[in-house]
């Protein structure tokens, strides 16, 4: 049977100030750095070993990407690098502070924003430059809903991941809150109106075991003891 | 024009304990880590952009390359491990003391198995077993002259670099002293007689300038100045 883990990276300096992000990108705090550690620790206790992990274009899970495979002692495998997997992209919201922004809209429209599944955050109104994506042919969003952001993280899913499970090969993913909370919400066909109280902690390696049609077998928190 | 570096990973505790190696997989020392940094500095420092990074299956390599990446900020970038690029397979000296070794056969014989092109190192008897080749269908050598070590890196450089460096992507490779050597033989058409005096330091980035047809215009350790 084969078996997905998933993971947000660890604490990011804006998780720490409490900053809406997206594809900034910020480097881990020492806190995140030591949770990638645990989570390192964990899945090499766990015995688990991958064929292939799957990561975002943002250091902060890259590293957090290169603890783990070290710690566990799999640093050799193949690791595969996708925009497809970056953060929502907060738009307008980007580089705010979520309690100035809360004083400034109230509670209500806050959550709207961050949770909501189809609300789109204000856009920018000029297009990023960041020659990273430019040298791919990727048009940097203006902002994204979560919808937007599961548009374009799905078909990574359908060509690079669901194959390889199929395959019978362990994969892992590093990368955010919100691409998470997308890729968990077309997992476990969770609702919109749901997908709000879904959340996913930094540094937390989520483990999915599935059957040979991709039905999920099990869910759990990982703890190394499995 | 395109651009090859090609950089030995910092300095290993093997050789800071002056031990064979090979296909061990030992980890950096502190000083190998500052190594890496100061490489990675060197390389943002100069401007240039790779568009592949490439590297072997052995940590000391890997973690080299993930801090030459981070600390040129170019975590991004497409990362190929293989195991093509491992060292040589030093057989029955890996493990020992090269000043034992020394004592034991004299200082001729050492400095044919450290540095000549043909000779093979006395072969181990029995098969190392290690899930990661066996996973690829790589059968692990039992010991390697330089020349064995040249014969399955050559196949990479030709399928997976050398078309990337034609097509004007500039590459990176963080491997190891001995396919290095065996690397700058093939590049530079050095002799075997000429190779026993080809040594590659620790966490230096060599740079290679080529035209269009890849012969060398240029090639220089890299100060970030150039």
């Amino acid at each position: 049977m084969p078996t997905l883990v998933i993971m947000r990276h660890g604490e990011s300096q804006a998780n720490r100030d409490n900053i809406f992000t997206g594809w900034s990108d910020v480097p881990l705090t020492k806190k995140g750095i030591f949770q990638a550690h645990q989570a390192g620790k964990i899945i090499f206790k766990s015995g688990l070993q991958f064929d292939d992990v799957h990561t975002s274009f943002l250091k902060r899970a890259i590293i957090t990407t290169n603890i783990v495979l070290d710690d566990s002692h799999q640093s050799f495998i193949p690791e595969h690098k996708s925009w497809r997997l970056n953060e929502r992209h907060y738009g307008g919201l980007r580089g705010k502070n979520k309690l100035t922004v809360k004083k400034k809209v109230g509670v209500k429209q806050l959550k709207i924003w961050r949770r909501s599944f189809s609300v789109v955050p204000p856009l920018l109104k000029k297009r990023d430059e960041d020659s990273r994506y430019d040298r791919y042919g990727v048009k940097i969003p203006l902002g994204e809903s979560l919808q937007m952001a599961q548009a374009r993280l799905i078909p990574y899913w359908v060509d690079q991941i669901a194959p390889k499970l199929l395959d019978g090969k362990n994969q892992l993913i590093v990368a955010h809150g919100s691409t998470l909370r997308a890729l968990i919400k077309y997992l476990e066909n969770i609702s919109d109106e749901a997908i709000p109280d879904i959340e996913v902690p930094n540094g937390k390696p989520i483990r999915y075991d599935f059957d040979r049609q991709l039905n999920i077998v099990q869910k759990q928190f990982m703890t190394g003891d499995e």
